[in-house]
């Protein structure tokens, strides 16, 4: 991002598409991330507050500093129902910069969840809220209120470049970024990588290797693996 | 600590008032680290071995060495009912300090549970046994009794002070420590702060924005916050 | 391993007695990791996927190159009912080598689990098949298939060597390896160190402390330990 | 980065216009990084491999797969006098990706340095050569040449998004990206900053408070700031 | 620390007497750590920024929070000749809280170095000033000045309790905190410990082993130590 | 290792061909690692005190546990001149086992150097003696004397398996173990490797791409690479 998206609060933004994101929401991280290309894949270093935590959604991103969750309250009012909330961070920090209080505005507001490359608390409130975040690390430390960030530029979070209006998708597998332009394109690609994986599960539960499903065996023997008794 | 204070098991210590304790147990970490001012918070690498662990007690402390939980036997007789035991090392250990049978000592005693910088073990036993324990680190590498180390010094357990008769609270957001001295006053400010949380809860989920809960427009206008289309 | 070991799938390898492995099987890791003098445990950053997953099984072994996982499905082929797969790379990587087609195939051909120095994906469905894997990261990161490695051969997984054929223990505490050879020797050990264990954990529930149990006094008072009040 | 940038080489970049690099170089790159707004900095975990190293030059960006350098062939020739390299990788890797022979060809092709968010080894042939690196790893762990990836496309490298064309400072603070349509607004910011810091220097060294000389007496009292003795 | 020592300034500290503290400086860290009984160091993980660092000095404290260093104007005011500044922070942060103009101003006040459990930018500066500075991190990234914290109260720094008055001593090997009132004891057991240093050196070099100066032969092989050809 | 291996100096090691350890000593760590097939190189994070640091000797193990540096006098027994120490722990541990004393013994006893998976002091008089040390950590931290461990059995130092009499190679670049068996072949590939390195350089620093020199533009084409504009 650039000195002139500093201090910026973009208002409107261009969603992926509905329809795409509602296909999108139907494929795990795993298949999202290989129909992509195998890019787009925040660090793994994200882990879900609760295991099972599932969520699909047009990314609103915001900007902060670190042990500095002011810009929290100004994305608030940028959430949209279908939302899913990405927070950056400047540098890294465990600070906890969201909890129940903050939980329960992004919910009304229609918020499907948040990724945030720094820390949560109030973990266990937001369990029994069902309210799914993925974060790096779980820390009671509290933020302050003092310098400002942005809403809606691009940030990169645990890794990876997020646009407003990009789809992401979160499991227990990790985050992955859709973007926007290519969210039909990928969930077809998905859908094409899931469409024969029944067939195959079969066949490997029928104990078939993989080694003749995917016809291995001649390249093994020619990059030079050898059987030894 | 001083050199004067190794080897050293002191007897006679004074816990925080009880009325006090009782009342820090109603709050969480969370709380009660922003009442005494967002301070005394253990690192947020301890971890609770099995989610929804909540403790509140009295601070008996124990400094070992790496490898070596001899004084985790001498620090089990000092346990009075509604202590918790708060285990320091003098050097990054993640070797498995602690397990069950320690566990079955340490609740007889009356223990509420351990924080322990450094490794556990028997994680499943003691999830069973309900006996929870903060660690760094989940390991079964065992541990000599070679080397003695103090009971109830003051010790810095995961980057945070704790003196003998301190209250600490943990969940799963980590771990606090008031000192003994100020418990009422922290509780007090606890409760405070709590006071007027459901009214703010109810407010954020009928939809009301922190923005305007808090009065935010203006300081962040003059902060230099722009909104653009 | 030698270079000479590079390229190789040593299909006759000699299996632990299973009548030691099953009598390994009863016992958690920390137990068999003191029964066998405090060698042979993983590193601790290798977690289960899930709490209360618990393995026991003779070693097939698998060394891969950073994020090629073509020699998992010539693994699979070497695994007899009982092994546990133990994959190790030959450098540090959290790409997600193993999902849940290749467990489907590694169970049909009767593993009982996978230790990986590595990621792993799709652990929602290994969970729900009760396929239990101890890994370094939970990672979406999808693998190639450009280079071979070797099967059976001895590696370094997490910190231990591991030979094919040795045993291998994995539950909430970590992971050890029993070497072949030892395998009867070590359950031997294994079952004398808990057979007083439950005198001890009564005398110890009932209030008796470690200090008499273990008479630690004495010793203590020589090293210098002293009580003040 | 979308699906689309894949195995792409782009040959066209618009470079930083060379006046506002040649005006960036001279300056450090904490300057650099205050003069824009405190963004852009990578990640502190890159460290420059010998002390003093110094480098500003126009972004040639290249995206890699973990353990495959084979892009690294491939950026090389994209290389323009006074162009830096910036190359990242779509998994943690610390695996050597470079060396003293692609370090000659880059030089010969006029390249100033390398920021690598991946290892590199020949470190003492590159320190002999005056070739400067900033890297996460040092590692003689060699690389394949399997996979392609992109060059020229958008990367995060490091936690910060680079594209190609942008100007990057990087010396023994770390290493500072400046997008190429703000360089000269950035340089210019960076002067100012800089321009009266010899004064501030002088008052300092004489031992003026930069307390007084900052008038921070105040702003500290009136956020309550209490001296006791 | 309390809530009651937030944001105090503490202008009057008892310093260890300057005799012990001119005695601890002629040792190097681990001497004097092994000499007070093995406690009292700071963690590894703080590094000097140049090799050959070396300070010994009485410790003003400063605790400031994350991303914030206002309160190094503070403790700048506090600093006497032969003060050696200890840096904490109330949560793990890499941010560049200090640099050449604080270190100019600190150098004029007579500070003789900086240990922060933070990071450090214009390490080049820092080094051609030979102002030593040990660090958790070099990084360029900017602080803010919007929360007080405290000064000469007692802080927690990598891992060590400060006071302040004590003595610290930090070199090549790492930092070590002895505390005023046995500064001089330590000092003179590590007189006592170096005594025979030399004579001991004389004979290792001249192949004296220590198995045998130390008479090790005897407790090893009661130990179970077993030599086989 | 085996338990039956705890507790055991073995004396009689056969050590790796003179001849092939010489001309092993030729190469740097990165020549040899490739040559041996990419594996036999420890990990990363250990690195050499001092740059510009090179060893290559056979090996002599000694495996330790965490906090005890007991056997490093016995095995400073069985050097013999032209031997490299190779140091490991039961668990991770960054405590300084190893300071000027035992550099002086060892040296004594013709050791070339030591590579340890922990920690090390007095790396200012280590490296004026011009001992070089490959470790995991500078710590200050002392050890205890007080459980055994075992000499010149099989050790994993750093991820790597070594047998004593293996061959051990380190430098700037990290360490790598060649397999006593294998050394003359090991070093006759890295002496073919580094043949035509000369002829190569002198094209790549004249501007000759590596594109061209290794053939690449067509198998990259095949593989997808697009160029565009």
């Amino acid at each position: 991002m650039s000195i002139n998206d500093l201090g910026i609060v973009r208002r409107n933004i261009v969603r992926a598409d509905r329809a795409a994101v509602d296909q999108l929401a139907r494929f795990g991280v795993a298949t999202v991330h290989e129909a992509q290309g195998r890019v787009g894949l925040m660090k793994p270093y994200l882990r879900p507050i609760y295991a099972g935590a599932h969520a699909c959604g047009t990314a609103v991103t915001v900007l902060m500093h670190p042990g500095d969750n002011w810009m929290m309250h100004v994305v608030a009012e940028q959430i949209r129902p279908g939302d899913l909330v990405i927070a950056a961070v400047t540098a890294d920090c465990t600070d906890g910069f969201f909890g129940d209080l903050l939980a329960t505005s992004f919910k009304a507001r229609g918020a499907v969840g948040l990724v945030i490359d720094g820390g949560v608390r109030d973990v266990k409130d937001l369990t029994a809220m069902g309210f799914p975040v993925w974060s790096r690390a779980v820390s009671a430390k509290g933020t302050i209120k003092a310098t400002i960030g942005s809403v809606n530029v691009p940030v990169v979070c645990a890794g990876a470049t997020v646009n407003a209006g990009d789809v992401v998708v979160a499991d227990d597998d990790g985050v992955v970024v859709v973007p926007a332009a290519v969210a039909q394109q990928v969930a077809d690609a998905a859908a094409a990588r899931e469409a024969n994986e029944g067939e195959k599960r079969a066949k490997l539960a029928a104990g078939v290797l993989g080694l003749d499903m995917y016809n291995m065996r001649e390249p093994l023997a020619k990059a030079g693996l050898k059987y030894v008794d």
